[in-house]
């Protein structure tokens, strides 16, 4: 019965984590819904819960296990987790992350204390280092989620949702490995049974959602996806077996969603949600769950690369109408470009660019293609541009 | 004396504002600098903290004024300010906007219970039709900081702050009118005169600090600035007589360093903040105030226009050495950008965009332009490739 996790081992997790996690606040916004509570682990030390889980394993080293050091394999936050906790518990910390990793993740992987080995390839690759590391120099490996001492450390933000929120009736918490929700499913059923606790994956990496849908460990075919705090192609046998038992749906979101909640969270509570973190409020705002119940959505995690928050800002924009992009033919005559934008503006839609391709292989001499790029309200708002547009005789490309 | 604001004032503002304003977070971050507390203004009700005076001041309406209902000209924080403010109190308001306003700030102020206005033209417009309709119909002017009542509701922040780092030594924040820091600066001078209280202004529209500086209110010259939310060309009397006299100093920030802090608090605390509510920030991060003080930095407001957030963060990352664009001439010949990329690889740079231009006027036949966009670690490393792609014989186009 060693891998079992239990609400005491959790109850003990979190009185060693006093001092070492934050109790993250709960945030609330009246453009997400009156009904919906962020649990906000994105203000996590590290930028994500990943401390926890890290923390209360490290902790558990024998004295001789402490003195060879950890090692782990992630380019995200786990790395950033384990090199902390090691850090604040005084052992030597090695993670290896694939050569391509953010720069900005290596260096903060650097700055939490560990040493960062750099494996040519992808994660795959730097996986099978860290497992020679580990034979090789005696490091223990700190597995990212199928651990019951992983497990039990996550567990505890559990235990602060139900004491921030006693009247709770449903909890979402996204799903990668599975850790997460494995530890937060056993310290809500245990204390509370009546509360939901839904899981979330992104629907082009539904591992967990596949394997509960076939009853057994299912390792589904690698597919993109912005929430790479999720990407997991198997789960782990410890965290199914736990799901299996204790969690009441999973549910599937699409990029686009993700991208929109994102954006949601940007512009309600003002916070940044990195993509796996941002799929609960997006399970929550397109109705894969019932938002009747008063609601504590999970966002696990703030490390989204800055650099790509750009895209995923106009996927989000794109998704909920409120940018669009629409392409029309125009003689190339004075006057023309502003009779198509009194259409827009008595519409009352703004303008946010122009682009006006001459000479392109799809127009004739003499004529042009306008793009414009059009701040809405909402999808109504386009369809209502887009007739006015057609009846005033435009004919759109896209 | 009626347009003194007293302590008193504040102190009676604050009981007021329980209950309708927040006490909101000061938020610490690792990457910030252990000396910076950020209050948290951004995350206050409407997005920014204009909620404190507008209260403040529609709550002392005489129940003659308050059946007129009251009337004022933004596009920005201090409509959404007044908005929800005066639908707390149960009293009508109306709010001119230049008609091309954000849709989003239109639809926000109006969620609030609101009738908007839209006024052609440009906010000067919108300004006179206010005052038209005032006149009119009898509305009371909300005047967006020259005036007692709003200043000490801002002020009200003053308080929050003492209570909250008691051990402050010197507090920066952002100037546009003036009413923000003159709340703030008659809080604080009145209950810890050591405290230093310093002001911000975006360099491009410096009025208040060329007011100091000229010993007179001046009106400064139009200049483009992401701060909106500070874009103001001539400080009050009342708020350039109270900065004159408790302010200790008042600094400038570019409109880079400003998109720097906007990025530095997306990453670190994973905070939005707009342009104004960052200006603090760009100055501590900046160096423009005494870094080794305890310092709190108030963040103003959140509500950037998500539309060009994107834009900002480019800027940012550009500022701090993050990314940078390198073009270069070569020859269109096969493995001739492999090699190229190599350079960048050796010094472990990542390509995030590759533009490859032929059959440009800038290049002849049979040879490319290609412009790399790259995510750095900082300057020193943006000059090491620099000089190793021009050691190895890459000429560089910027």
């Amino acid at each position: 019965m060693e891998q079992k996790v239990t609400l005491e081992m959790i109850q003990d997790a979190r009185e060693a984590l006093k001092g070492v996690a934050e109790l993250t606040p709960m945030v609330t916004s009246s453009r997400l819904g009156k009904n919906l509570f962020i649990k906000s682990e994105n203000l996590q030390k590290t930028g994500s819960f990943k401390i926890r889980g890290a923390y209360n394993k490290i902790r558990q080293l024998t004295p001789e296990e402490a003195s060879h050091g950890v090692i782990a394999c992630s380019a995200g936050n786990h790395a950033q987790g384990v090199a902390l906790s090691a850090t604040k518990l005084g052992i030597k910390s090695v993670i290896c992350m694939p050569e391509g990793a953010p720069i900005l993740k290596v260096e903060a992987t650097r700055a939490y204390g560990a040493e960062v080995v750099l494996v040519p390839g992808i994660y795959d690759d730097a996986a099978r280092e860290a497992e020679r590391l580990s034979k090789e120099k005696g490091y223990v490996f700190a597995h990212p989620f199928n651990d019951p001492y992983v497990i039990a450390g996550q567990g505890t933000i559990g235990l602060d949702i139900l004491d921030q929120i006693p009247d709770v009736d449903q909890i979402i918490v996204p799903i990668g490995g599975g850790g997460l929700i494995s530890g937060v499913a056993v310290a809500v059923k245990s204390m509370r049974p009546n509360v939901k606790v839904i899981g979330v994956q992104a629907a082009t990496v539904p591992s967990m959602f596949v394997s509960r849908r076939n009853g057994e460990i299912t390792t589904v075919k690698d597919g993109p996806t912005i929430a790479d705090g999720i990407h997991v192609l198997t789960p782990g046998d410890l965290t199914f077996d736990i799901v299996s038992k204790y969690v009441d749906d999973i549910v599937t979101v699409t990029e686009d969603e993700i991208a929109a909640a994102i954006v949601a969270l940007l512009e309600g509570p003002k916070t940044v949600a990195e993509g796996a973190g941002a799929t609960t409020v997006a399970a929550y705002l397109f109705n894969k769950v019932d938002t009747s119940l008063k609601t504590v959505a999970l966002v696990s995690g703030g490390n989204v690369d800055i650099t790509t928050l750009s895209r995923i800002i106009t996927k989000g924009l794109q998704k909920t109408g409120r940018i669009v992009q629409l392409s029309t033919k125009l003689v190339d005559k004075a006057g023309n470009l502003a009779q198509l934008l009194q259409v827009v503006a008595d519409n009352g839609a703004n303008v946010l660019d122009i682009q006006h391709e001459r000479e392109d292989a799809k127009t004739e001499v003499n004529s042009c293609v306008v793009t414009l790029t059009l701040e809405t309200r909402d999808p109504a708002h386009i369809l209502k541009i887009r007739e006015d547009m057609t009846k005033r005789g435009y004919r759109l490309l896209n």
